[in-house]
């Protein structure tokens, strides 16, 4: 990892090779297990490795969600994902999708075990506790911070939009703005197209990791229209769902999973492409 | 755990045997490690299981920091002091703390995560994306969950606080109360009394963990007085530092952690004891 550039230099070379700002969101759940991988073949290591292989052609970043692998005592896979990713495709940038969210001594080991265990590239933050919860993460002048802003579901309004005339969201994209630190990103869902156009009025250069779309409801257009900044870029938009999770029976499965990608990567191709 | 009651009907139990509201915060960082113990029982595991041994008498819960283990990739152990808490002391009841912070599938593994991985009796939510992130954890319902109100870093009113006329912590402890539910808790730092004291106004039934009390310089006097239910309980009040964090060079390394933790025992002891 020493001689990796910054993550948002890593992730510009990314969109360049890609053409998209397609992100895949690699979030295996204990259903979903093709029935083309052999017995001694499952888990989420060997499905993770056959997603990635799959989707590499098409995307800008890939992100992994600890949940999924914290639940199943699986932590190491996760390690093993990520190695693998740098190893065979060094140009793709891997965020963690952790929200962490704490202070002081805890944020710094939360910040230890994002970037030094496992040597992630970005991370996820919740900026619930302040912005000492980001502080920590920032000391890792190459790695990027990605603190929520407005999320995708719907109840998140109860907190992130209130109140009406200076919501806690735009809130959080003017602090992230002001730091003027492209490796600092905002997390804006696809579902709420208005609030992506508030959003990127008052960040109008920092880059957003938006999930959202195709599963949950958002839709790439609305993401492209009012997310996009003024030079076509700045924007990592997440599938997750709507890639990996293809007929378990079908003896292509990994093959439907490239093709989607494939789809979702035209779908969301740069403006100059 | 099958056979464990519910958080709360625990937690009234270990308030009443250990006569307080003490809880240890079990957050070795690297440098906590005494001489006492020899080279080959160092690693976090010895180092809580004395803490454990040490404070069992004094406190009515003890909380482990997710974070300190994650960083060394760790969580096994983690996983072995809780199981040994379990056996040794059973009636002590177990909080994780985790502050997830997710929605939908993501938020179901990590409640599998704290509640069937790591078998914690409680777990610390943060509830940035709204209630969604806590249902997921409510639907274990012998188990406990501690919402994030209003933290005890000084960073945190920027969010917490805001807006000054209904402040976020103060919409969260109304939500909390309104549920009746006594496994729902709600996080409120030790280092702001007067919010600590609107939060009671509002949320008069509930139970709150408190952080902040000594190194952070919260004063128990203050959180007795402000934090209390009229029945004189509704109060886990946690320390860490104050009471593992000794001379490292002291043969009797964990007697004055027992010291220590006996002290603030009497100091967040019940009224009536």
């Amino acid at each position: 990892m020493a001689n990796r550039s910054s993550f948002y230099s890593s992730l510009e070379s990314a969109w360049d090779e890609s053409g998209s700002c397609l992100c895949v969101g690699v979030d295996p759940t204990p259903d979903m297990n093709p029935d083309v991988l052999s017995a001694n073949k499952r888990g989420l290591y060997e499905f993770g490795k056959r997603v990635v292989d799959a989707v590499s052609d098409f995307v800008c970043s890939v992100k992994f969600n600890h949940a999924h692998f914290a639940a199943a005592a699986q932590e190491n896979q996760l390690c093993r994902l990520i190695q693998y990713i740098h190893e065979h495709y060094p140009s793709i940038p891997v965020i963690l999708d952790a929200k962490r969210g704490d202070i002081g001594a805890t944020a710094q080991q939360y910040a230890r075990e994002a970037f030094e265990r496992y040597e992630a590239d970005a991370v996820t933050v919740n900026p619930f506790l302040g912005w000492e919860t980001v502080q920590p993460f920032l000391e890792y002048k190459d790695r990027g911070v990605i603190v929520l802003c407005k999320t995708s579901n719907p109840d998140a309004a109860w907190l992130q939009d209130f109140p009406e005339d200076d919501p806690v969201y735009l809130r959080v994209a003017k602090k992230v703005q002001a730091t003027a630190n492209p490796n600092l990103m905002l997390v804006v869902g696809a579902t709420h197209p208005d609030s992506l156009r508030r959003v990127r009025n008052h960040a109008p250069e920092a880059t957003f990791l938006v999930p959202g779309i195709g599963a949950q409801g958002g839709v790439a257009e609305d993401v492209l229209q009012y997310g996009r900044r003024t030079d076509g870029l700045g924007l990592v938009v997440n599938c997750s769902r709507g890639v990996i999770r293809q007929d378990p029976s079908s003896s292509d499965y990994f093959g439907m999973v490239r093709e989607s990608a494939k789809a979702y990567n035209r779908m969301l191709a740069h403006e100059s492409q």
